[in-house]
Protein backbone atom coordinates (compact mmCIF):
# COMPACT_ATOMS: atom_id res chain seq x y z
CA UNK A 1 0.00 0.00 0.00
CA UNK A 2 1.01 3.39 -1.01
CA UNK A 3 0.73 5.77 1.97
CA UNK A 4 -0.66 9.40 0.18
CA UNK A 5 2.61 11.75 0.49
CA UNK A 6 4.49 9.17 -0.04
CA UNK A 7 6.72 7.85 -3.20
CA UNK A 8 4.35 10.81 -5.13
CA UNK A 9 7.12 10.98 -7.61
CA UNK A 10 7.36 9.67 -11.26
CA UNK A 11 10.37 7.09 -11.91
CA UNK A 12 12.45 7.31 -14.65
CA UNK A 13 14.05 4.03 -15.56
CA UNK A 14 16.79 5.08 -17.40
CA UNK A 15 17.86 7.21 -14.63
CA UNK A 16 17.55 4.19 -12.43
CA UNK A 17 19.31 1.99 -13.72
CA UNK A 18 22.13 4.38 -14.45
CA UNK A 19 22.28 4.31 -9.65
CA UNK A 20 22.42 0.41 -9.80
CA UNK A 21 26.29 -1.11 -9.43
CA UNK A 22 26.16 -5.05 -8.80
CA UNK A 23 24.78 -7.35 -11.01
CA UNK A 24 21.85 -9.70 -9.17
CA UNK A 25 20.96 -7.37 -6.47
CA UNK A 26 17.74 -5.79 -7.20
CA UNK A 27 16.68 -2.83 -5.83
CA UNK A 28 12.86 -0.72 -5.07
CA UNK A 29 12.01 1.69 -7.27
CA UNK A 30 8.40 1.72 -6.70
CA UNK A 31 5.18 0.20 -4.39
CA UNK A 32 1.91 -0.58 -5.15
CA UNK A 33 -0.88 -3.11 -3.56
CA UNK A 34 1.82 -5.12 -1.12
CA UNK A 35 4.09 -5.46 -4.69
CA UNK A 36 7.22 -3.95 -5.50
CA UNK A 37 8.41 -2.70 -8.83
CA UNK A 38 12.27 -3.48 -8.94
CA UNK A 39 15.35 -2.79 -11.05
CA UNK A 40 18.22 -5.21 -11.72
CA UNK A 41 20.96 -5.45 -13.77
CA UNK A 42 21.85 -9.33 -14.42
CA UNK A 43 24.53 -10.94 -16.05
CA UNK A 44 25.79 -14.74 -16.05
CA UNK A 45 23.88 -17.49 -14.19
CA UNK A 46 21.36 -17.33 -11.61
CA UNK A 47 20.51 -20.21 -9.86
CA UNK A 48 17.38 -22.69 -9.89
CA UNK A 49 15.18 -21.88 -7.53
CA UNK A 50 11.22 -21.51 -6.86
CA UNK A 51 8.56 -18.83 -4.92
CA UNK A 52 6.30 -20.99 -3.41
CA UNK A 53 3.58 -18.72 -2.97
CA UNK A 54 4.54 -15.18 -4.98
CA UNK A 55 4.31 -15.10 -9.34
CA UNK A 56 7.14 -12.73 -10.62
CA UNK A 57 6.69 -10.85 -13.25
CA UNK A 58 10.43 -10.48 -15.60
CA UNK A 59 10.23 -7.49 -18.19
CA UNK A 60 13.72 -6.84 -20.22
CA UNK A 61 14.37 -3.16 -20.06
CA UNK A 62 17.73 -3.58 -22.55
CA UNK A 63 19.45 -6.55 -23.74
CA UNK A 64 18.17 -9.96 -23.89
CA UNK A 65 17.64 -13.13 -21.24
CA UNK A 66 16.82 -16.23 -21.38
CA UNK A 67 14.51 -17.64 -18.30
CA UNK A 68 15.44 -21.51 -18.02
CA UNK A 69 12.70 -23.38 -16.49
CA UNK A 70 12.82 -27.09 -16.45
CA UNK A 71 10.63 -28.07 -19.50
CA UNK A 72 12.19 -25.07 -21.93
CA UNK A 73 13.62 -22.32 -22.07
CA UNK A 74 12.16 -18.47 -22.61
CA UNK A 75 13.94 -16.13 -24.83
CA UNK A 76 13.34 -12.61 -23.77
CA UNK A 77 14.02 -9.98 -25.71
CA UNK A 78 13.88 -5.87 -25.11
CA UNK A 79 9.69 -4.83 -25.10
CA UNK A 80 9.17 -8.43 -23.97
CA UNK A 81 7.65 -9.73 -20.33
CA UNK A 82 7.13 -13.18 -18.90
CA UNK A 83 5.53 -13.89 -15.48
CA UNK A 84 6.86 -17.44 -13.88
CA UNK A 85 3.84 -18.60 -11.91
CA UNK A 86 4.07 -19.34 -8.53
CA UNK A 87 5.65 -22.92 -7.60
CA UNK A 88 7.25 -22.95 -11.43
CA UNK A 89 11.28 -23.56 -10.74
CA UNK A 90 13.38 -20.83 -12.50
CA UNK A 91 16.97 -20.01 -13.52
CA UNK A 92 17.56 -16.46 -15.27
CA UNK A 93 20.67 -16.48 -17.80
CA UNK A 94 21.81 -13.89 -19.27
CA UNK A 95 25.06 -13.88 -21.38
CA UNK A 96 25.78 -10.43 -21.58
CA UNK A 97 24.58 -7.36 -19.39
CA UNK A 98 20.37 -7.30 -19.32
CA UNK A 99 18.82 -4.16 -17.77
CA UNK A 100 15.16 -6.37 -15.97
CA UNK A 101 12.40 -4.61 -14.67
CA UNK A 102 10.61 -6.92 -11.63
CA UNK A 103 7.38 -6.89 -9.99
CA UNK A 104 6.79 -9.10 -7.47
CA UNK A 105 5.04 -9.32 -3.65
CA UNK A 106 6.81 -7.36 -1.04
CA UNK A 107 7.45 -10.99 0.62
CA UNK A 108 10.11 -12.28 -2.34
CA UNK A 109 13.09 -13.21 -1.56
CA UNK A 110 15.52 -13.33 -4.98
CA UNK A 111 16.32 -16.92 -4.37
CA UNK A 112 13.25 -17.78 -2.80
CA UNK A 113 13.25 -21.46 -1.72
CA UNK A 114 17.01 -21.69 -1.31
CA UNK A 115 19.14 -19.09 0.88
CA UNK A 116 22.68 -18.89 0.37
CA UNK A 117 25.41 -16.29 -0.64
CA UNK A 118 23.38 -15.12 -3.83
CA UNK A 119 20.40 -14.01 -1.61
CA UNK A 120 19.83 -10.41 -0.58
CA UNK A 121 17.88 -8.55 1.09
CA UNK A 122 15.81 -7.36 -1.40
CA UNK A 123 14.17 -3.84 0.36
CA UNK A 124 16.96 -1.29 -0.61
CA UNK A 125 15.52 1.62 -2.46
CA UNK A 126 17.75 3.48 -5.50
CA UNK B 1 -2.63 -15.95 -8.82
CA UNK B 2 -1.59 -17.83 -11.77
CA UNK B 3 -2.41 -21.40 -12.35
CA UNK B 4 0.53 -23.34 -13.12
CA UNK B 5 -0.13 -24.39 -17.34
CA UNK B 6 -1.64 -21.34 -18.20
CA UNK B 7 -0.68 -17.98 -19.29
CA UNK B 8 2.79 -19.09 -19.73
CA UNK B 9 3.76 -17.54 -22.62
CA UNK B 10 6.09 -14.94 -23.11
CA UNK B 11 4.38 -11.42 -24.09
CA UNK B 12 5.34 -9.33 -26.43
CA UNK B 13 4.19 -5.69 -25.48
CA UNK B 14 4.47 -3.64 -29.47
CA UNK B 15 2.82 -7.12 -30.99
CA UNK B 16 0.40 -6.27 -28.05
CA UNK B 17 -0.35 -2.87 -28.85
CA UNK B 18 -0.43 -3.87 -32.69
CA UNK B 19 -4.02 -5.61 -31.40
CA UNK B 20 -5.12 -2.56 -30.20
CA UNK B 21 -7.92 -0.25 -31.76
CA UNK B 22 -9.64 1.92 -29.60
CA UNK B 23 -8.37 4.42 -26.87
CA UNK B 24 -9.08 4.16 -23.40
CA UNK B 25 -9.65 0.31 -23.16
CA UNK B 26 -7.54 -0.90 -21.17
CA UNK B 27 -6.71 -5.14 -22.43
CA UNK B 28 -5.21 -7.73 -19.96
CA UNK B 29 -1.66 -8.95 -20.97
CA UNK B 30 -1.03 -10.56 -18.10
CA UNK B 31 -1.64 -11.53 -14.43
CA UNK B 32 0.03 -12.26 -11.20
CA UNK B 33 -0.85 -11.92 -7.30
CA UNK B 34 -4.30 -11.09 -7.98
CA UNK B 35 -3.43 -7.99 -10.05
CA UNK B 36 -3.73 -7.45 -14.05
CA UNK B 37 -1.06 -6.51 -16.34
CA UNK B 38 -2.67 -4.02 -18.93
CA UNK B 39 -2.06 -2.14 -21.89
CA UNK B 40 -4.01 0.50 -23.29
CA UNK B 41 -3.81 3.90 -25.98
CA UNK B 42 -5.33 6.72 -25.00
CA UNK B 43 -5.46 10.01 -26.73
CA UNK B 44 -7.51 13.10 -25.58
CA UNK B 45 -8.81 13.68 -21.94
CA UNK B 46 -10.15 11.49 -19.45
CA UNK B 47 -11.73 11.88 -16.27
CA UNK B 48 -11.17 12.45 -12.93
CA UNK B 49 -11.48 10.34 -10.67
CA UNK B 50 -10.03 8.07 -7.96
CA UNK B 51 -9.40 3.95 -6.44
CA UNK B 52 -10.73 4.22 -3.24
CA UNK B 53 -8.83 0.47 -2.43
CA UNK B 54 -6.26 0.11 -5.30
CA UNK B 55 -2.93 1.60 -6.63
CA UNK B 56 -2.09 1.96 -9.84
CA UNK B 57 0.41 1.85 -12.14
CA UNK B 58 1.40 4.08 -15.32
CA UNK B 59 4.28 3.33 -17.08
CA UNK B 60 5.14 5.11 -20.94
CA UNK B 61 6.16 2.60 -23.67
CA UNK B 62 5.47 4.83 -26.22
CA UNK B 63 4.84 9.23 -26.31
CA UNK B 64 3.91 11.62 -23.77
CA UNK B 65 1.29 12.09 -21.34
CA UNK B 66 0.43 14.22 -18.15
CA UNK B 67 -1.46 12.84 -15.61
CA UNK B 68 -2.93 15.36 -13.46
CA UNK B 69 -3.88 15.71 -9.67
CA UNK B 70 -5.74 18.04 -7.99
CA UNK B 71 -2.46 19.62 -6.99
CA UNK B 72 0.03 19.40 -9.56
CA UNK B 73 0.59 17.66 -12.44
CA UNK B 74 3.28 14.57 -13.27
CA UNK B 75 4.40 14.73 -16.80
CA UNK B 76 5.71 11.29 -18.33
CA UNK B 77 7.84 10.28 -20.98
CA UNK B 78 8.82 7.18 -22.55
CA UNK B 79 10.12 4.75 -19.66
CA UNK B 80 8.93 6.74 -17.17
CA UNK B 81 6.09 5.52 -14.54
CA UNK B 82 3.95 7.10 -12.03
CA UNK B 83 1.98 5.31 -8.99
CA UNK B 84 -1.32 6.67 -8.19
CA UNK B 85 -1.65 5.97 -4.78
CA UNK B 86 -5.41 5.09 -3.98
CA UNK B 87 -7.48 7.40 -2.94
CA UNK B 88 -6.08 10.14 -4.66
CA UNK B 89 -8.09 11.90 -7.62
CA UNK B 90 -6.41 11.86 -11.31
CA UNK B 91 -6.90 12.40 -14.43
CA UNK B 92 -4.91 10.92 -17.56
CA UNK B 93 -4.62 13.19 -20.46
CA UNK B 94 -2.65 12.60 -23.51
CA UNK B 95 -2.46 15.36 -26.09
CA UNK B 96 -1.41 12.77 -29.29
CA UNK B 97 -1.88 9.12 -28.99
CA UNK B 98 0.70 7.45 -25.81
CA UNK B 99 0.65 4.30 -25.18
CA UNK B 100 0.94 2.85 -21.76
CA UNK B 101 1.04 0.16 -19.28
CA UNK B 102 -0.94 -0.59 -16.78
CA UNK B 103 -0.59 -2.48 -13.46
CA UNK B 104 -3.42 -2.29 -11.08
CA UNK B 105 -5.67 -5.36 -9.17
CA UNK B 106 -8.13 -7.26 -10.99
CA UNK B 107 -10.96 -5.54 -8.95
CA UNK B 108 -10.02 -1.77 -10.47
CA UNK B 109 -12.56 -0.24 -12.50
CA UNK B 110 -11.14 2.41 -15.17
CA UNK B 111 -13.56 5.01 -14.00
CA UNK B 112 -12.73 4.26 -10.52
CA UNK B 113 -15.18 5.79 -8.27
CA UNK B 114 -17.30 7.07 -11.00
CA UNK B 115 -19.26 4.69 -13.78
CA UNK B 116 -20.87 6.69 -16.68
CA UNK B 117 -20.13 5.57 -20.81
CA UNK B 118 -16.52 6.05 -20.81
CA UNK B 119 -16.43 2.49 -18.33
CA UNK B 120 -15.06 -0.75 -19.58
CA UNK B 121 -15.33 -4.46 -18.39
CA UNK B 122 -11.56 -4.11 -18.18
CA UNK B 123 -11.86 -7.68 -18.31
CA UNK B 124 -10.86 -8.63 -21.84
CA UNK B 125 -7.84 -10.46 -22.69
CA UNK B 126 -5.19 -9.15 -25.94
Amino acid sequence: MVEKGEDMDKVNITQKFNLLKEHWSPKIVGQLNDSYVKLAKIKGEFLWHKHDYEDELFLVVKGSMLIRLRDRDIVLGEGEFFIVPRGVEHMPVAEEEVHIMLLEPKTTLNTGNVQNERTVSGTEWI
